[in-house]
């Protein structure tokens, strides 16, 4: 019976024009809003659907942002996705997901999904490996694509994410400067941007105080939690273990904190730990987590606001934007070199 | 140039029909899985974008479904949708996740979005006060829906969830059995089916002990982990304080214990709390979290296979199945009452 309802059902119910029932569904900026919203709620009330998909093919926008990230469960993306969705919201664009968990072909099956609907565009966390041509792919198809937390060299478009090497140097000299001569760096991998940077960042920072890092320092690998709780147990039974440990991630440190607890140690008294991106939980973790913010809410902020500067026809730009992080000292950090 | 890729480049370039292209780019099961990955692999090469638009408005099945849920950084709701993420890749239906904040109307752009796109049906986890006739409004406008985690009265269609009372009298059960006479219930809201039934568990579990539960015990409404931390640095300051514990989830719970830990009470030696979940985190967080299994990748696994029945043409089932939570025994529940 849906199916039945035509544009004039609802025109004849409000007393208004067809055009305008049909400008109204499309979010002209012609039908003012509070008629608008009428329209919309008659149209719903009397089960009218309204067929994007033969108006998809007639106008250029479908309405659709889509935004796909390594895990949405992973607070540090759920973070900044939050802030992406209160802009597009506000632009009244629909927001839809997809994880591509590092594999570049769930990667591809999103991206051929958002072209084959239309889409107006992408904001996408890069899966490990991403070469440039998969996003001159998209661009070169009209969907307009930026890039957050990781970036691509070449691929020519603009990307925001933090100053990793910076960020994870600002946690190292708090540490030297706390007596800490011995600083592990637990969690992430060679192969993406944030971890070679991050890892950069606290070797160079070792480096600059004449510390000369130790390969077992370097605790590569973690990205989850229940990866860190396993380096947490295994670092609390190091010989000549080290007396404070940077993390790759707030997830990781969080779990690796409780790894060194189930070992019988009290991270904050017995070791500092120093994670990464500020997260909520971080600051009502027991300790409480020092860590390094990371800008969640400018990247989300500033990368839902320059697709949409790119939706409204301005030419795209090739920079790179590096959010400068900042310290946030809190308990897990009290224990001194 | 992407744009001027033929069927007939694809198909002059592997030596195959156009016909044959046309069909491994639609996913037809009469080409090899083999020639499809090829064809599929070249056509990508190539640069050609299969217009799914203009095919979904010839054939009747766009190859989404969507999946809404209150919010997917929740991780019992992650857990859920990795598995139901799983059923749906092997029969490459692509997925798109959206959240709903509990926020009606946020549900149905996404609903409307779904119906325009041409959706093949949707998993929803619906939000507070979601009536009945939405679901009928898709049902009606051929989006086969299922329901998860929540159920509606009169909705008509399929569900799968916990049996949340059974799964809270468990935890009460085995409190009693230890020697605990005053269990409070931390989190959850009388809004949900989900909150209700597992207040009503608790409740029923302590008189058929012969225990009236005191109002000061139901500690109603967190649902974050932050609200359970709160709650937790509040109940450490109660009056005749209870034993124990039972939460409305495991986030709760393990906020609660991170509150608990904050004003100096340790979980498991001063107090026995329990949460409801069984997420990945209860393993490994220190102590270790007691829980109740929900049952989350049954929950997935089911409810993906009823929509891939229904769009195998198979009629609706209109029945809620309730899944048999078991009580998982950990170190957060070793104080004895």
């Amino acid at each position: 019976m849906a199916q039945k309802v035509k544009l004039s059902t609802i025109a004849d119910e409000l007393g208004v024009s067809t055009a305008t029932v049909s400008l109204a569904l499309r979010d002209s900026p012609l039908v003012a809003d509070q008629t608008r919203d009428k329209i919309k709620q008659t149209a719903r009330d009397l089960g009218y659907i309204y067929n994007r998909r033969a108006a998809s093919l007639r106008t250029s926008r479908s309405g659709i942002v889509g935004v796909c990230v390594h895990d949405v469960m992973n607070p540090f993306f759920g973070e900044i996705l939050k802030y992406v969705e209160h802009e597009l919201d506000r632009r009244r664009q629909t927001f839809i997901l997809s994880n591509h968990y590092d594999d570049l072909s769930k990667q591809r099956a999103f991206v051929d999904t958002l072209l084959q609907l239309g889409a107006d565009g992408l904001i996408l966390s890069p899966a490990v490996g991403t070469p440039a041509a998969d996003i001159q792919l998209a661009e070169g198809n009209d969907l307009p694509t930026v890039l957050i937390a990781r970036t691509i060299e070449g691929a020519g478009v603009c990307g925001f994410r933090g100053d990793d090497a910076f960020g994870m140097a600002l946690a190292v000299d708090h540490l030297i400067a706390d007596g800490h001569r011995a600083i592990a760096m637990v969690g992430g991998t060679e192969q993406t941007s944030t971890g070679r940077d991050r890892a950069a960042g606290w070797r160079s920072a070792l480096r600059k105080a004449e510390i000369e890092p130790r390969p077992e320092w370097r605790i590569e690998g973690p990205r989850s939690r229940d990866a860190g709780f396993q380096a947490g147990l295994a670092f609390a039974k190091m010989d000549d273990r080290p007396t404070a440990a940077v993390c790759f991630s707030d997830l990781v440190a969080l779990g690796f904190m409780y790894g060194l607890a189930r070992a019988g140690l009290t991270p904050g008294s017995d070791i500092a730990v120093i994670g990464y991106d500020d997260i909520e939980e971080a600051g009502i973790a027991t300790p409480s987590l020092s860590t390094v913010s990371n800008g969640q809410a400018e990247v989300g902020h500033r990368a839902a606001g320059a697709l949409l500067d790119r939706l409204a026809g301005n030419p795209p730009s090739e920079e790179t934007v590096l959010i400068r992080p900042t310290l946030k000292i809190r308990d897990s950090s009290r224990f001194r070199g």
